[in-house]
């Protein structure tokens, strides 16, 4: 392509709304274009490398044996009541009428269309196991779209679908979707780290997520210094260690301590002089309208995510001083002393252990000593309810410590089981070979492609601009004559007619300077710069610099070709080693 | 692929929502599943001949220097009220609010988002011309989905839009457009037949529409028996005979007749004891809720597009009798007499001829003897609003005949010229090589994937089922074992890995009778069928049918590759012949 024909409109000055380097470089070299908060334009340049994209997912989700289909972007009403998620979900789910008032949706997702599908044509256990994808638009009403393509409202993912007889056959299949994943991410050049990850509001029976550690990154997960333990906080666990010194099986019976105007857990600590350990912490919320107490160690926080999953709750907040003086509390000086029938009690397992809290007196200016659990207070429910610590022991192995680290989630796999196909939902069902009715199975997995090439910025990219892998350039090589004399034009040309049919080349051929031709080579960031001048032509050679190392050196003209595809082939990340899942031979 | 483990799943029954051949067949074969009224997923066989479609669209598109982007479904209704459509458009937009309440759209095209893009970044005449194009997702809620594929709500375009320094610029590449779509449909199996198109309330400067004669169609046609002239109806003009025998310069004076009851054309013509032409015919219309009157020779009818355009009414309806009565006129007894000054009078060239005509008296029960143009009624405006009729002699060669012909558009190429750049609309300018502002010159072009894709199948089937073409098959080859002896499927297997690296092949593995197993090839419409039996192979051949022509040969083992690529080659359209539009060279 010939740069005065493409579609390219490079600037220098960074954008005024964009933050991260992805937006800022997708932007400057003419990737995107903003159509309105949180949806962009796609221009050639960012179309290619979606192109790229696309053909790797393509390639990996037919190597594993997935069907590729298109889904409609609107969807009925009517789907998505039946599985609940046209009630579960909030202000994302974009919602709208048809000329005759009939209600619509736009798919967020697309497990109501696909389980339609299956619900459709399966119909014997000789159906299945099948996998059926797309590559297609979703769209999500995000409340705060940010970082370019990093959060968006329109996007196109690669969503995948398989269904299988039983949990079983899930659960063979299952690390061929997640062997894939780790290969279409190392084919862009990233190495995911795949951890164990909430399931959410999708529900399932298990789940994968596959993190780019990035400061810019909304996710954060949790790493062991020691073993392969990784796992998203909302669902990670570290040891919760037990503060001996505290322990008292027989402490007195409670006490109550006024506390006028003693209300941050700092001021706390030191009117009693004790540790954070020593307290029991109460959070009041209202999870889909009701009250539950949650309390907990004063070391620990609460993971809402943790105990939202717990009580299987659509929506959970924070119970308003209203919700709380109903019942007679008071925010501030919680305790679960007495609730218990009165309210949901859950209390996470920190919580449980014989030692004597300072705990809050459920009035105000007042708290408690001595309230230990099972003797003061009761519970409806104890579990892990605590979000994860940096520097917590692994539970895994005991040996190394969790850090925190922040990441961008590339792609998701589910064992959705049958969350779609149960009885109360879709309603899936199938003859097995004996000629019995048995439910549907079900996994799916997903990656956002718009995403994956912002995370590819995020990862390859230098002052100058973006150092794309070779494997997703939108050219792998830019073709720079400098000056305008007839035997460098000729020779570019030449050169251009020469590698056109190997590979995909920028030919700049502007009027203009090698400083402004080189400044956009950078910004755009072509893997190979190839630079034809009078003076390299006088020992009939050419030069090439290498974007991602930065090596500049001579090639005679006549090797040119074989040398662009060794270090091409250098270049291109390769598959082996990656933390594979485990695959049962069939 | 394994038939056993495609997403393939035939029935015979015909579906009872269904009436087209495309429509049928395409639900039949398991190539598309209904998700709502004019909404559906593509199953793997539909993707898979929609990806073939995709890829000569590609081609054709990349062949004509177009560069390809992704613009979102979701648009700013901002951006459609810049351009006025959002107000035009009626209730075939969707319309709704994000969670901020501000508006937004579903794309039906997208010449506002291509639009802002050439504002932002087509500042100089170097930048042109330059054509991009998409291949994505629209959404129309059309009153009337019908006919499976044919006309459905949400689906998917090839939509380009090319941008010019100025009109001459715009003549030049639109040839090449043109030719490029002859291309394609051709490559598809269709031969298109270009047709001069109305630009309705696109707007713009010159369209053709590229149509598939169909019974099936809801767009109609006209031909000329002798010359090259094709018009759409809504635009298509034929020759308007003067009846010779009813001019006079110089008849006697308006007469008034009484007419009670008589209300029919048929009626009046019996009463008056004269033809057709000798009556002039008033209808009243409100064009965006303004009254006017339209007159026209009695043996014409008025084409309510060319009226709507020539009035540039975005809104043109019958008008009410109520409105009609404020203004004291009468339905059944309308004439222009005495109208001009009072409403908008639109006069018909044929009933501008020295005819006294017989018209309405506007008063009930009364009609008018001898009515003359110019004499006793006057007009706003004449013009080209008739109807063409079957039969009209062709205005072009004057030799010929018109006939009316039903068809599927495939296809439009519209020279908008400067409705989107205007300075009322989205006002898109560029520096001229002099150093001077002018604006920017469009044009815009698109195609339908699915409504292509089923287009080929009204085109291509027979009662047994469809006939892909060669080029966009979903498999070129269905390979079919006979019986479960060993040599059988082991040669079968043997045919499945030579072939499958040359051609995209469905291995019938399943253990069905070979009757089921025909039936499903043919109803698919695999465009070649290999059977291997055990009686073939006492003789090393395999049995080759093509799908087309009904032929069944024998082949040698060792020579089906060759066969199979010497057919596929015989069976793909050729592209010569096509009434391509002169290109000039540049």
């Amino acid at each position: 392509m010939r740069y005065t024909r493409a579609f390219i409109h490079t600037f220098y000055e960074t954008p005024k709304e964009a933050e991260t380097p992805s937006h800022i470089f997708l932007l400057r070299g003419s990737y995107i274009y903003p159509v309105a908060a949180g949806i962009y334009t796609l221009l050639p340049l960012g179309h290619r490398v979606a192109e790229k994209i696309k053909k790797i997912l393509r390639e990996e989700m037919d190597g594993i044996e997935g069907q590729e289909v298109t889904m409609p972007v609107v969807n009925p009403a009517e789907l998505w009541k039946k599985t609940k998620r046209y009630y579960d979900i909030g202000p994302e789910l974009f919602r709208f009428h048809d000329r005759k008032n009939r209600e619509f949706v736009l798919a967020m997702t697309h497990e109501e269309v696909i389980t339609d599908v299956a619900k459709q044509f399966i119909k014997s256990y000789r159906d299945m196991p099948v996998m059926l994808y797309q590559i297609q638009t979703k769209v999500r009403d995000e409340a705060r779209p940010r970082g370019g393509l990093l959060r968006v409202r329109e996007f196109t993912m690669k969503d995948g679908y398989s269904f299988h007889p039983d949990f079983e056959d899930l659960d063979r299949y299952y690390p061929r979707v997640y062997n894939a994943y780790l290969r279409i991410f190392a084919r862009c050049g990233l190495e995911a780290i795949p951890i164990e990850a909430d399931t959410g509001i999708m529900g399932g029976t298990g789940s994968h997520e596959f993190m780019l550690p990035s400061d810019y990154g909304e996710d954060r997960f949790v790493t062991c210094s020691h073993c392969s333990y990784r796992a998203n906080t909302e669902k990670a666990v570290g040891e919760k260690k037990v503060p001996e010194n505290l322990l008292n099986e027989n402490p007195p019976p409670v006490e109550e301590v006024s506390t006028p105007g003693i209300t941050t857990i700092a001021q706390l600590m030191d009117f009693f002089g004790i540790s954070r350990e020593g307290f029991l912490k109460t959070v009041a919320y209202e999870a889909d309208g009701k009250l539950v107490i949650a309390a907990i160690r004063g070391d620990f926080d609460i993971s809402e995510t943790k105990l939202a999953n717990r009580l299987k709750a659509v929506k959970l907040e924070l119970a308003s001083e209203e919700t709380l003086r109903e019942k007679g509390l008071y925010g501030g000086f919680l305790s679960p002393v007495g609730l218990k029938g009165k309210v949901t009690v859950i209390v996470d397992e920190s919580a449980t252990l014989p030692i004597p809290f300072i705990a809050g007196g459920n009035k105000p200016d007042v708290h408690l000593k001595n309230v230990l659990y099972g003797r003061d207070f009761q519970a409806d429910d104890v579990a892990d309810i605590a979000e994860v610590r940096e520097g917590d022991t692994c539970l895994q192995c005991r040996e190394g410590t969790l850090s925190i680290k922040r990441g961008i989630e590339l792609g998701h796999t589910f064992k959705l089981g049958i969350k779609y196909t149960a009885e109360d939902t879709m309603d899936v069902q199938y003859l097995d070979s004996q000629g019995n009715m048995q439910r549907v199975v079900m996994g799916c997995y997903g990656i956002g492609v718009e995403r994956l090439m912002a995370a590819v910025v995020e990862r390859w990219h230098d002052d100058a601009g973006i150092i794309w892998p070779v494997t997703v350039a939108p050219y792998q090589v830019i073709l720079i004559p400098i000056g305008q004399r007839d035997n460098v034009l000729n020779t570019a040309q030449a050169c251009y007619e020469m590698l056109k049919n190997r590979f995909e080349v920028l030919w700049d051929d502007r009027n203009e300077s090698p400083g402004v031709k080189f400044k956009d080579a950078d910004l755009l960031g072509i893997p190979l710069r190839v630079v034809v001048s009078q003076r390299l032509l006088e020992s009939n050679s050419v030069e090439i610099k290498v974007r991602k190392t930065g090596e500049i050196f001579e090639c005679p003209v006549n090797e040119l070709v074989a040398r662009l595809e060794s270090i091409i082939k250098e270049l291109t990340p390769q598959l082996e080693g990656l933390p594979y899942m485990e695959e049962e031979q069939i």
